[in-house]
């Protein structure tokens, strides 16, 4: 994600630089935690680690960190920030494992998924393991109140999570209620990037509350992008299973906004497309109806509210950079 | 398990009432803990409270604290043992509900399993919401060496069960490597009642390191008596789907007892007994050949382990309830 961003509006190098030392540090923390004394255990980690794909929850950590001190480069991150950056990412890492066993998922970064491979006890189990270490990480920076506060984010992800599975099948799942699970599932963790990012970095509790909200706002854009890429993207260039959205009675935005403005007789054909999980059929409904493009002006509206609460921070190169990531959600195509 | 103990060997009324109290707090820390805004969630919670049978690691973890401060009425207990009772057992929980996806176990306690009822996703991530829940609580004790021990812990649970799964169909596993397993996947939790519980009761480092002890040698008895009622148990006394081991190519201690001491000849037929899933071969092997005996021998030997391990700490009502409880494990048919 930075590779991308940073060939094109960044043009402060000492910055990418910052960013990209702090991602290696990141990464080693991460690799060192799952090291155990069984190479099956470590086969599973290694396969796990090509799963990392974007980083945007380590790179929206580090960013915060220095949005939150204005920038000084002498100021913000420390090595605290790449072990919660590894701590957050491990926790991604776990939520990603257990959905492709939810989704039943095949491919994920074009590779093979853990149930895939190894069945679906060792994806359960290699999840736990992840969430246990991404604990166990976090209790090493040394400070209760850190876990606390993640412990209270994870729950509130698995809420989340078990919400979305209590309105499975629901066909009149309303946007409210799909925002509230996206919220909980997807935006609370990288919430916490912005909000725990800002706190390492001592700033002030205005520039946490802002970043956290910076943050939980990308992620609600960022998770209708993904929704969005599950029903309309291409799997070869998104890299992994499409199409479970539909086939395990997900209704998401596209869909939810299709039947919210379909006059009844169209309603009636879209409910038969989705109850059938003629993917065809509901691709070519939500074009013509225009709910993709509605669906993309209601990810656009969650980047300008992740934008506008950046205005508060001092100006700063990390600032201007928040500002392009939030942007590079919605141009992202995998 | 304390009820039957206090009707046969416990005279301490005063002792079996304060543990009494203090599970009752445990029970209400729990309950809190898992309440949610969303009523499905508490439905799923209210359901995996049937679970909670025997209460072994609060006991353990409470009768550890008097223990360690010697007995003394007005030492040793604390409400932080009730939090730690309560996360420790949720912990468990955790591990239960999924445990119980891995094995495609329908009955647990008498009532359908999570899993059976919801579907294998609910269960996923129900036991997510549990993990993260004990995290959460236990960051609530203010004391992050407590979630760095937990989460060492943990993570030792997780490495027992990938390993567990790793050696599935592994008919050459040995008594050393079941052995490996069981410390890490049952044992590691149990050996932290009694290290934790006597922490927070302030007691010696000499005390911490016996209790541990006792529960780990009583945690991997506790599990050899399990997998023996998982093959030779009535489904209807021990309450829930038996034969599960075998089903799933686990091979436990007493089979691994009967494949090392049986002739060649012998031998292949429990192999073929064992690929065929045929239990009703199996059983007649294990009991043609002695392996039920020598199998609770093992655990009978770890009992002696437990019990031993005891004698560090200044005599007590509470140290004698734990032998007491060592001896239990392998009396219960359940």
């Amino acid at each position: 994600m930075l590779e991308g961003l940073s060939a094109g509006v960044v043009t402060d190098v000492s910055l990418t630089q910052r960013i990209t030392d702090a991602l290696d540090e990141v990464e080693s923390v991460f690799r060192t935690q799952l090291e155990s004394d069984f190479p099956a255990v470590n086969d599973l980690c290694r396969h796990v680690e090509r799963y990392r794909g974007k980083r945007l929850r380590p790179i929206l950590t580090l960013l915060s960190g220095l949005a939150a001190a204005g920038g000084d480069p002498e100021r913000g991150l420390t090595a605290r920030h790449a072990t919660l950056g590894a701590v957050i990412e491990m926790i991604h890492m776990a939520t990603l494992v257990h959905d492709d066993v939810l989704d039943e998922a095949e491919v994920r970064r074009r590779g093979e998924t853990v149930n895939r491979l190894r069945g679906n006890e060792t994806a359960v189990m290699l999840g736990d393991y992840l969430i246990s270490n991404a604990f166990h990480l976090c209790s090493s920076l040394g400070d209760y109140s850190l876990n606390l506060d993640l412990g209270a984010v994870t729950n509130t992800v698995c809420e989340g999570e078990l919400l979305q599975l209590h309105h499975r099948d629901d066909l009149s799942l309303d946007e409210r209620t799909y925002l509230a699970i996206v919220r909980r599932k997807t935006a609370s963790l990288v919430g916490a990037c912005g909000r725990l990012g800002a706190r390492l970095a001592g700033g002030s509790p205005q520039s946490e509350a802002a970043l956290e909200a910076f943050g939980v706002a990308a992620g609600v854009a960022f998770q209708i992008q993904d929704d969005l890429l599950d029903l309309t993207g291409d799997p070869e260039i998104v890299g992994k299973t499409l199409g479970r959205d539909l086939e395990k009675g997900k209704l998401t935005l596209p869909s939810v906004l299709l039947l919210a403005s379909a006059e009844a007789a169209d309603r009636d054909d879209v409910l038969a497309a989705i109850v059938a999980r003629d993917s065809g059929m509901l691709r070519t409904a939500l074009m013509r109806f225009g709910a993709i493009e509605a669906t993309l002006e209601r990810a656009r509206g969650f980047v300008r509210e992740a934008k506008a609460n950046l205005e508060v921070l001092p100006e700063s190169p990390a600032r201007d950079l928040l500002g392009s990531l939030a942007d590079a959600v919605l141009d992202r195509s995998s």
